[in-house]
This record gives C-alpha cells, structure tokens and sequence, in this order.
C-alpha cells in the first residue's frame, strides 16, 4: 500500500534502511571519496563463519553510491546504480572492514566507481565496482518521480 | 578474540547470519535450483525508497552459493564464493522479491551459477552471477581449516 | 589525422572492422536477437592452443551490440556500450561457435544484452551480457557527433 | 582434425594467434607487470568508427593472462581464465593505446588482475580485470593435458 510504501521510504531516510541493517557508518562522504566502516558480527557471516559475499557487495554498493550522489548532485542530477561487481579476495571471520570508494570515470550519462575492502591489518578483501546511471530529478523511476533524501541533509543515496 | 569467533560462527549456523538479516527464506535448496523469498520492508531501502543495490546481490550470493553448496557437497567437496556481478533490471518499492538460482556449470575446480530476481508479478528485476572455486575440506580458509556447516543438517552454505 | 581517421571508419563501415578481423558472420540481426557465427582458426587461439579469451569477449559484445543497435534504432537512437562481462566455460580448439544474443533489458536510457556461445556439438562454452547506453544522435562521441553507419544498410552497430 | 589442431595451436605459438590478429605488441611481461601496446588501425573500429570493445576486452585479457602465466610458473603451474569483466570509458577513434596489467590477488587457486588501457595522451580510455584459475600440468584441458608454450622460450600465455 501507499501508507507502508511512505513508511518505508521515511524509514531509509531516518536511517534505518539497508546501511543501518549492515551496521555500517558513514565516515567521509565526498564527490571524489567515501570511506564506511563496518564491524564485522554474527549477522554478516554464512554458515562456514565467513562474512557472506553480500556484504562485501552492499559495502561497495554503498560507497559507490554515495559518491556518485554527491558527485552528481553538482550537477542538479541524481544517480541510480545498474551494474555491481565485486571480487572476494579473502575470507573474514572477524574484526572492522573499511571500505573507500573512488571514481573511474563522472560522465554526464553515467559515473563509474571503484572499491577497496580492507580488515584492521590494511590487506585488501574484496573490491568492486558499480556503474551509476545519471537521473534528473522527476525522471521516472519505480512509478514515482526520482527523487533524493530531500530536506533531510542526508549523505548516504545508497 | 576466538571465543567471539566461534560465537559469531554459531550464531550463523543457527540461522542468525545474513540470510537472517536479509530477512529472507530458503524455499528450495538443491544442485540443480535453488529458490529464496523476501519480502521488502523498511530495512532493505536506500535514501530514495527503492531496495539496495546491496540487497539483490546478497540474494543472488545467497542462491549461486547454496546451489553450489550442495552440487559440491555431493563431490565431498565444499565452495566459496569468489566474484559476484548482479544487475538491477527495474527499481522495486515494495512487495515480495523471489530469487531463483541455476548452475551454468559445474566443474571440479569451479562452479558458475546465475540467478534471477523477481518482483510479485514474476517481473524480472534484478539478475547476477557467481563464480564459485570448489574447496576440500580442510584447505586453508582466513586461518582455519574450511568445514561447512556440520551436524546441523543446514542447506545453506553462503 | 582527419584523413587517416576518416579512412580507418570507412574501413570499418565497408566490413573491414573488428567483425571481419574476427573472421565472424552476421547469420541474424534483428532487435530481440542477433546470431553470429566463427570458424575458429590459428588466428583466434593463446598459446596454449585454445581459443582465447578476448575472442568470446569479441562475440559477445559484437552480438549484443548491434542486437541494441537494432533496437535502439527503432526508437531513433544510438548505443554504445560501457561494460562487458564474460565467462569462458569450456575450453575450445576448433570448429565452428555460434553467438546468440537476447535482449534482457530494453530501456529509454541503456539496454542490457545476453549473449551464449555454443560450439559446434551446441554446447554451452561462454557465455556474457553487455550493458549499453543509449545516445541521441548528434551526443557528443570520441570528439564528433555519434552517428550510425548511416547511408550504408548495415546491420552491425559493434 | 588433429592435423588442423596441431597446425592451428603451432601457428599461435610462433606469434600468429590472437595477439597478432589483434597487432599488438608485448613491451613488458613479468609476473608483477605486464605492459601491451598497439596501433588503432581500421580493423580495430567498429561501423560508428570508434575502436570495438571486443578490442578492449582482448586487450585486458592479453596482460592478464600474460601476468599471471608469468606468476604462476613461478610455482610450477598454469593458467587458465574464466571471467573477463572490462568497461569502456572514453570512446577512441584512433592512436596508440598502451595496456598496463598488474596483479590484484596471486593465490594457490587463482589468481585475479586488473588491467588499464590509456590512449597515447595518457587518458585511462577502459579497465577491467580477469579472474584465471591455476592448473597443475597435465591437467584436463579441451581434451589434452594443459601445457604452455614449451620448448619455445615465449611470453604470452594468452
């Protein structure tokens, strides 16, 4: 319905979307850098007790996004991703996971992102990247006008 | 420290990992398919009220991983995810999302599987693939011996 | 130069491009499938004997391209494509593969393609998707104005 | 025919494979770097007159597999790829591009590289990466034992 659709998206905005359920923190969030940092618990891991490969996708899935928000709304534009791809370079088990985003290219149709996973000793786990196609607001997007977080001065459009 | 490992790792086994945390629900799991259901709530969106990128990819992880889960396991042998690329076909607000995952091949040394993301009205909206590297049990995996889920008869390996 | 620049699309527009150094033939090209079909030759092999890589990689964009192309010509536009992804699946030495493309997504924006290569015996032996943007013509591409083959009846967009 | 195969795998190895077909040369090849050059010409364009992303790919896929048959050798392995993911970034109509591949993760399994092709400028123009999978000699390959390029002190394995 429309009254749960409202209060779902007013959720996300509050935050209480898919970055609260990741237990993910926004640390830098800029048109050229996006740094999260996550700490790794019982509800990130599959059954072998490894973090579950989804994570490190929402992770670079974030921080791409985030990035390309900003740096698209310089442009009076709004971004939504299209294509994720993220390679797992080593198992976790534990500990805090900081992730940094960076652009490859900024287009004026579309952004590409890149990212680095990396545990407590600085090694590399798993890095990414999302191609973000740009919007401009009103554009149709869900059966809705696209639309940003709004008066909420709000970081995080992933 | 490991008590907390063994702790997060028993937490998972017991249906507490991220196949929890998604919210989601194992309807199938064989290897030749596997099917997963979740209903979109206010925890899977972003900023702009449509499900996280983030989250189609932990489905499709979740899928290609329990499918080669359990072909490997009928090897004597176990799987870990190795790179993951999902594509978000169509923005979804709300409803229930039904993933569905197929082998393209299933080697001795990897297995391919692609899975497909759903909307209520069997509308494609998001898509991916996973490559796999099979394992035997006891290879090195982030500095223990890779061991799946054990006694518990547990269907899900991601 | 200009002159060599022009020189090298006419090449290219009168069949000397990639297509023909690939050795492929267009058999179908049409916007919601397109078939190519290649003899394999010494040309397209590593060293170790096997067809290489960047060939698949070839044929599928090639597919997938001008499948888009087709399509995207109907609403008056262009496409260029911005990502390719592809997996070899079984190792080939010889004979004859066939490239089939299908469209996946077909948006005002970008258009997602398929493609699945088969060898001789119709086995599955890569497979890949392309993502494609749309352009209008006239969008600013490589320092001129994007335009099509143009007077030429040219099925291939790739 | 065997006939066929022979002469066909023969003639890659004295430099007739792919890696010619696409006229590129190899600068550098080490099992941490590998660098690739090459002359855009008229075989390379596709009909809008920009060069064909089967090229780009090709090329990604040249310096990883050349990288990583390099690093794997060093343990008394080979290599084989199995998923090339390459974007395109600036379209190119012309001009030397020269394609820098350099590892991103070199394990007992696999091995992943990145890859970066800039135009004579300087300009990153496409990335991608290649995910190969390790193979002990004599392992089932396209029905033979794999092996390199042998007797013939040859750098490129792909």
């Amino acid at each position: 319905s429309d009254t749960t659709r409202e209060a779902a998206a007013e959720e996300a905005e509050v935050g209480q979307g898919w970055l609260h359920a990741m237990g993910a923190r926004i640390l830098e969030a800029g048109p050229s850098q996006v740094v999260v940092e996550m700490s790794v618990d019982g509800r990130h891991l599959q059954p072998m007790g490894i973090v579950h490969g989804g994570v490190y996708c929402g992770l670079v899935e974030t921080v791409c996004s985030v990035g390309a928000y900003q740096s698209a709304s310089l442009k009076g534009m709004l971004v939504v991703g299209v294509d994720n791809s993220t390679s797992f370079l080593k198992a976790v088990r534990e500990g805090v996971l900081t992730t940094t985003g960076t652009p490859i290219t900024q287009g004026r149709k579309t952004e590409l992102w890149r990212a680095e996973v990396r545990n407590a000793a600085g090694r590399l786990v798993a890095s990414g990247q999302v191609r973000l196609l740009c919007l401009n607001p009103g554009d149709p997007l869900a059966g809705k006008g696209a639309s940003g977080p709004g008066h909420k001065d709000h970081p995080d459009a992933s």
